[in-house]
């Protein structure tokens, strides 16, 4: 497999996609990005972050308070990926309508119910 | 979970965007997209297919011959999301060489190791 379709699987990945879409808003704590992402789970979330982290889109930042505070924030690499993640947000809203009657046609169909 | 999310977990769905992308350059046949889309499963081409079709994004189409010849194509809707797929393409092959220098960083790291 070519190595930008490997990329493009990780960051082509929808939990990939929300995190990124989410923190291009702001910095967020753990706790905080779980609570912003919709259905994701502890361990995904860990993994997602790590594997976002390893490539170089995400920084993670432990400061050194106690108790200690982590935070994740993107990174320039990460705030290139934030405007093709945007556009994919707007595209799904702006389609929204269309999708949805797509979906009632399909379900209509003699052969799909 | 608002509906422009739900879409975008389907549409960001890395098989969803690997056909699409595929499908951006031809109409193709089941086993033809199998073969260009390295790693999906037979069941996973089938049903992320279906779910593409249903969303309005994919055209399925039988072709009244013997032996029935089925093919897939983008629709007017799908062709709307290529550009933005062709954009998440474009950006893994641009920065392909920084992700691959982040992850070598990463690796290395003692905490990470």
């Amino acid at each position: 497999m070519c190595f930008a379709r490997q990329i493009m699987d990780r960051v082509g990945d929808k939990w990939s996609i929300a995190i990124v879409h989410t923190l291009g808003r702001d910095t967020l704590r753990f706790t905080e990005l779980k609570r912003a992402i919709d259905g994701i789970s502890q361990r995904m979330l860990t993994a997602t972050l790590r594997g976002l982290e390893r490539d170089g889109l995400v920084e993670r930042t432990v400061h050194p308070v106690v108790p200690p505070r982590v935070d994740y924030r993107l990174t320039e690499l990460g705030l290139t990926l934030l405007g093709t993640v945007c556009e994919l947000a707007n595209w799904a809203v702006n389609h929204a309508d269309e999708i949805a009657g797509a979906r009632a046609d399909y379900d209509a169909r003699p052969d799909t119910a």
